[in-house]
């Protein structure tokens, strides 16, 4: 493996064989994925919350309001950020080898409010991540707004991937069973976009109309 | 709410009006849903790992090698189970008004390990409610293969779910703002299914062929 782990915890323990410590992995699922599910400790037990994230360079930005418990725990407390992408149902000839097809991400770490300038260029591209050309088109943000929102960033240097590919893999003494085995791929994918009934009716942008997860690769400045 | 929280930690803290602790929104979303996200602590960190589960009546089913650190720690810490259905990007007016619609179940408790004819039993409903017809179709698990595999249920009866949905919720002064204002529906689909190609070609099953994320009910005899 050219990438080593970069850390004890961030080490992938369940079938290394599917470990991956590569940036470029890293990037590629973060950069598809649309929602993270974070993980913190609350009153001594754990918790999961599903939110929005972008990645800015080697940061993970996360937002929310500043009276959101999840956006106090990533900028005080150790976090894990897990980005799950399913590719596919893996249906083997054996019960035992039934699998998915996946590309995961989980980073550790702690996060850092962002602040100032460097907090308006994160929300910036928390949103032109998502939708490029999006943040020109929309209000901006005005100072309660801005005031109501907290920014965090979470270095990506304690990472890892996990991926699985491809066909099932039946043992040898199954090879002749005589079940069908394959991959059922999955995707996520828009339907047509539907405009707020109370607005009076316009065309849809082109950018909104031509979006489609995974590719959302803008212009856009790093936070340092 | 007719459904109150069942517990202070399952309480929805974060825009409370988009809670509920209903049965039946905790069961359609779990039974929607394919991978989860378990959050669990590890060497005094958070952790989350996703892994596939199945609902049987009021529990879920998590399962894997009786190696996997994920599986010993179901079944004897506390853990945090979350399943997020991302249903659409919400364009709104506003920078700060954008959303997503989502469907989101968090379940916290600690697992019991299954044994027995319960074990076996509850291996066939992890296959069935994934897809309906598989367990009798493959070559079932030998003895060998049972004893690699744990099974652990988890008990629904510490849940709650948050359920976001419809247009963008402006404010009034921006309701005429220039701005296209919606939302862009998502859904995962299936591709044709891939047979593996180290099998002689023979047609897709109906049930792999007709299969679609959310339509998997199956009869099936329920955990106790």
């Amino acid at each position: 493996m050219a990438h080593p782990a970069p850390s004890a915890r961030a080490q992938v323990r369940r079938a290394p064989n599917r470990a991956d410590y590569s940036p470029a992995t890293l990037h590629a699922i973060l950069d598809e994925g649309i929602v993270a599910h974070v993980g913190f400790t609350a009153d001594g037990f754990p918790a999961v919350v599903p939110t929005g994230y972008a990645r800015d360079g080697e940061h993970l930005l996360l937002h929310g309001s500043t009276a959101s418990r999840l956006m106090r725990v990533a900028a005080t407390q150790p976090v894990c950020v897990t980005v799950t992408l399913l590719d596919g149902l893996v249906l083997a000839r054996s019960a035992f080898n039934h699998s998915m097809n996946y590309r995961s991400a989980v980073v550790y770490g702690q996060g850092r409010v962002l602040e100032g300038d460097e907090k308006r260029a994160a929300m910036r591209t928390f949103m032109e991540k998502l939708l490029p050309g999006r943040w020109d088109a929309a209000r901006p943000p005005d100072a309660k707004e801005m005031l109501g929102t907290m920014v965090v960033a979470l270095p990506l240097s304690e990472a890892s991937c996990k991926v699985r590919a491809g066909p099932p893999l039946d043992e040898e003494r199954d090879m002749e069973f005589a079940c069908w085995a394959g991959v059922v791929p999955l995707r996520t994918v828009p339907d047509p976009p539907v405009q707020d009934p109370k607005q009076a009716p316009m065309p849809v942008p082109a950018e909104v109309a031509s979006w489609r997860p995974g590719r959302r690769q803008g212009h856009i400045p790093s936070v340092g």
